[in-house]
């Protein structure tokens, strides 16, 4: 298997994505959100539906799925980097997102290899509260056709 | 933090959930699933739609997105235990899934740790086709507000 390391490099284009770059995506999940996610993944969890349940089991609110808020990872490797494959990742659910609460998802860039015509990204993948604490921390694999970040329409990229 | 270990038992009741207990959904992903997932989470990666884009990538078809795949680990958690709580998931996305295929989730208990008045469970989570290859493996953890496996409408289990 053919691999080459990339680093990163201040005198790339600045829409080539290097190791520390950053690619973000603000969201602020709804009622409806969680509706749609439940009759999808038939997930009828009483945490999201149910808001006694959700205080029995010590939080504020009913819960926003958190498989609905990792969605946001792959979303935003996809927005950018259109036919991206995902090989892997790793979640953890730190703290509750309730719904109306606006969520930053950000995917950065810890390592680069080139395998034959693709690129083999690692990702530090995380989504916080507008007001700073940590909800889902992990990591991400994708294998990307190109490092060109693509200006998608629904997502904002930052490097 | 007050922890107990709990162990596997044959005397045990055949619906508590203990070492070793599998919990199983099978599901077929449609067109449609996959159209509603990519409206839900606005993932638009062409893998998902254009069987060309699939192709050129390698694949024979389309593929069901990774997530929404993953989506019956936790759907199996709460139909089994309603209230559950979802901690933390690995996801190792080992063979592409096509629309229309059979898919069996497993999701298997490999410790179970009693916290005050909740369960701890490390679940071992896999999906397979019907005709056996391993398509997504990796790890859960789960609080529980009870070992007692509740018979869901949507879902089947065995231990």
């Amino acid at each position: 298997m053919l691999t080459k390391r990339l680093f990163s490099s201040s005198s790339a284009s600045p829409n080539l994505f290097k190791i520390g770059s950053i690619l973000k995506q603000t969201r602020t999940f709804t009622d409806a959100d969680v509706l749609g996610y439940s009759e999808l993944t038939h997930d009828a969890n009483p945490l999201h539906f149910d808001a006694e349940c959700a205080k029995d089991a010590g939080f504020n609110d009913r819960l926003v799925p958190g498989m609905l808020v990792a969605s946001l990872f792959p979303r935003i490797i996809a927005a950018h980097f259109p036919g991206a494959i995902y090989v892997s990742q790793t979640l953890h659910f730190k703290l509750p997102v309730y719904i109306g609460e606006e969520i930053i998802a950000e995917v950065q860039a810890t390592s680069i290899r080139r395998m034959k015509n693709k690129y083999i990204a690692k990702l530090s993948t995380k989504c916080i509260k507008c007001n700073g604490p940590l909800v889902i921390d992990g990591e991400a694999t994708a294998m990307l056709p190109s490092l060109v970040i693509e200006p998608p329409n629904l997502a904002s990229a930052s490097s």
